[in-house]
């Protein structure tokens, strides 16, 4: 157990560094905030360290062996925390990705330069429950380890392979499996109740603002419209992934 | 059109008042941030007067007449912002509520202290949408004038009724006028798909940790679940919202 006072010290600067994707990408590794993230990553093994201010106690119930513990000051407590009100436990962890056989009719989820990480984290979240098999991140779409993606996803990217690709490859390769795959458009679409659930699928949702893109588009088996019965121009991304994940797994 | 450079103008300090749910109740105004939300504004007659950044032009398609328009430093701009990255144009608007007819057959959404703003507009937002008829937010469900709640709603709340109410109140006047009333829980519920859709109901979400409270799930009709597939503990309460609503109204 080591303690850490100083924001200047040599390890809060390695920490700082898992900010920004390309010291992620770097060291494998991200950091995680908040105490129920941190025991959804003991618990799946995914913990390097664990940093808690010195006031503040572990739950009883976490097992931790043969994991390094910071106590840290408030102060650098709040230079490593992204949140308004921080809880003051933190935890690196490895990246780790769980498999996916496309053979074994799986269900994805494939995201097209969606932006917000709040949307992506919680998409994430929603697939996972919906016993989606795997997210894509398509290009353009933030990376899964920045803190608010994490934040929103609230640990269910530890039970869900997550991944970024290019999605045109994946379109190509999941239509060689005969898998369905279904854009998402507000016009030339058809509507999604004139579909019926299938075991195995691919859904594709995008961008906030403009949807996704029509070279996308133009591949997909159908695109599915969610009809719009008030004044609104459109759902939220991640809405409308949610209705159409639990109508089409049904 | 007058020019206001100083942050410590008076018209300044009136804006920042409606940062406050005292502020906006004592003088039936709220404020509101960028050109989407601008435009919905003044499509709907909400509009009392319009600031904008003194380098930025109003879209030639707005229809402004009889409103004050201020132009502002982006010194005061940034003041009276409450996002990251300001379009430098607001809208100070007058309070307005849609009527509702409970012996119209209308449908209806209750928010049990769900606390999280953007919880909250998205909900107001997705209930727009699915052609629900009024949003009713109970005691400790947060303000539908704060920043962020009517961000998310992205101007869908001209379009509905939404209000602040007493939801045992609710509950017994929809339960007097026959209406069922759904509440969601993830124990001792029915899945919804073991409901039918209705033409009219209400339909009640509850506290992002905690759900619905004890007494009103007492009070309903059904209390409705969506099955979780993988092992996440639960869905976010606003995709929750958006399957039961779209699945109830078919």
């Amino acid at each position: 157990m080591e303690h850490i006072q100083s924001t200047k010290n040599a390890r809060v600067k390695e920490w700082k560094k898992l900010f920004s994707k390309k010291g992620r990408d770097k060291s494998d590794l991200y950091i995680i905030e908040g105490f129920h993230l941190v025991e959804e990553a003991l618990k799946n093994q995914a913990v390097k360290e664990i940093m808690i201010e010195e006031d503040r106690e572990l739950p009883d119930d976490l097992i931790i062996e043969n994991i390094r513990i910071n106590t840290i000051t408030s102060e650098v407590s709040k230079t490593i925390s992204e949140t308004e009100t921080t809880q003051g436990i933190f935890a690196v962890c490895h990246k780790k990705q769980l498999e996916i056989d496309i053979s074994s009719h799986p269900r994805l989820l494939l995201l097209d330069r969606v932006q917000d990480p709040g949307n992506i984290g919680t998409m994430i979240r929603t697939a996972e429950a919906a016993g989606m098999d795997a997210v894509i991140l398509g290009e353009g779409s933030g990376d899964l380890y920045n803190s608010k993606v994490i934040r929103s996803a609230q640990g269910s990217h530890f039970h869900i392979h997550v991944e970024s690709g290019n999605l045109h490859e994946w379109i190509d390769k999941l239509k060689a499996a005969n898998l369905p795959v279904f854009g998402t458009a507000l016009e030339n679409g058809v509507s999604y109740e004139a579909v019926d659930p299938v075991k195995s699928f691919a859904l594709i949702v995008g961008n906030e603002g403009s949807g996704i893109s029509q070279e996308i588009l133009e591949k997909t088996d159908k695109n599915l419209y969610i009809p719009i019965y008030g004044k609104s121009e459109s759902l939220n991304v991640a809405i409308a992934a949610g209705i159409l994940l639990y109508y089409l797994r049904k």
